[in-house]
């Protein structure tokens, strides 16, 4: 019985923390923190944006992006939609929207808003980013493949 | 003592499985999946938005709208708020913001902003809705109306 | 054996109670249910935002300044991202984005994108704010150092 009971704790505790692991994300970017930015993701993770690849050291240094300083320095907010979890094991992939809103002229504008498809691995310190890929959903239909179950 | 255990877990689980099923269906709409879309729905269930109500089959073909397919070749974003949940028993409401951003011009745009209700029921396969209702937060008293506790 | 689970079902629990806690925000003050507001802080909080404080009177009144009449008079959504939850014992820290958009001539608009800072304490009916501070996102250092870890 408790071996069940501690079965579907861990199940909960895995989705819960894969939430917590994404919701990180935007306030360590927004406040231009890349050593908790670089946390989310494994040492082996990468990051593809457009048609951008990052290893985990390119994220650490993503903050520092001329566009990014620009944002910053503008004002912006990464906000995340809560995820779509399915967990296998010790894996896991992710499926939320990401809004980038910059300030303008006294408004918030959306400058990016994009599908993104986070593959997770569950590591000895906890869940970390493998693969996260986002993409701008501006009509293209290789964003909206990131949304679906059966994209790979 | 693993009966109260127990009964603790099933309350998370009904909020982390309410959470998800409410956390598919933008992912699910923005890609054209009409089958994932409606399998979010009980059998009997509905979704009113305006003055639209769709039954069960009505919520599959929602991809396949003129406006919907537009959204879909502009490029859109249909966001969700992080649901309030109430459960009772082998019901749950649910209460969400819900913000369509539609690709124009380089920017993306806020086309529809909602006021969501979600009436949920615990079927044998799992939690499902039984009625959404979206009406748009236009200053009308009805759409803030669904966002109020008392709301019927 | 039940001692750790229990411990582990409670740490769940807090997590999910001080999300649902922050998910009534949004409704409770667009639907201008003052007393529904004033039911998510500390009879001893405050709320900050810009250069106001607010004690927990204040905040049952948010819902009757002008400018909120205005916005709900025009339609507004106040969305708040899924929360970054940090518990130590009875306190907790949740950093949120919040962005309010409003109706503007058939389309919705952001009026204002913040960071939110969460200071919550768990009283003998539960989790409850004892101090949140909100500041725009436009390019102030102050709204920045709020999505930090290390801010006090």
């Amino acid at each position: 019985m408790n071996d069940d009971l501690e079965r579907r704790i861990r199940a909960l505790e895995d989705r819960v923390e894969i939430g917590e692991l994404i919701a990180r994300y935007g306030p360590a970017v927004d406040s231009g923190d890349g050593a908790a930015v670089a946390a989310l993701w494994a040492p082996d993770g990468t990051y593809q944006f457009d048609d951008t690849v990052l290893d985990a050291e390119g994220v650490r240094s993503l903050v520092s992006y001329p566009v990014h300083e620009e944002y910053m320095r503008r004002g912006c907010a990464h906000i995340l939609s809560a995820p779509r979890i399915e967990v296998n094991g010790d894996t896991a992939v992710a499926v939320t929207h990401s809004a980038v809103m910059i300030h303008d002229g006294g408004r918030w504008v959306g400058e990016r808003v994009s599908a993104n498809r986070w593959e997770l691995r569950r590591l000895p310190e906890g869940w970390r980013v493998h693969r996260r890929r986002n993409r701008l959903l501006d009509g293209a239909a290789a964003a909206r493949s990131l949304l679906s179950p059966e994209s790979d």
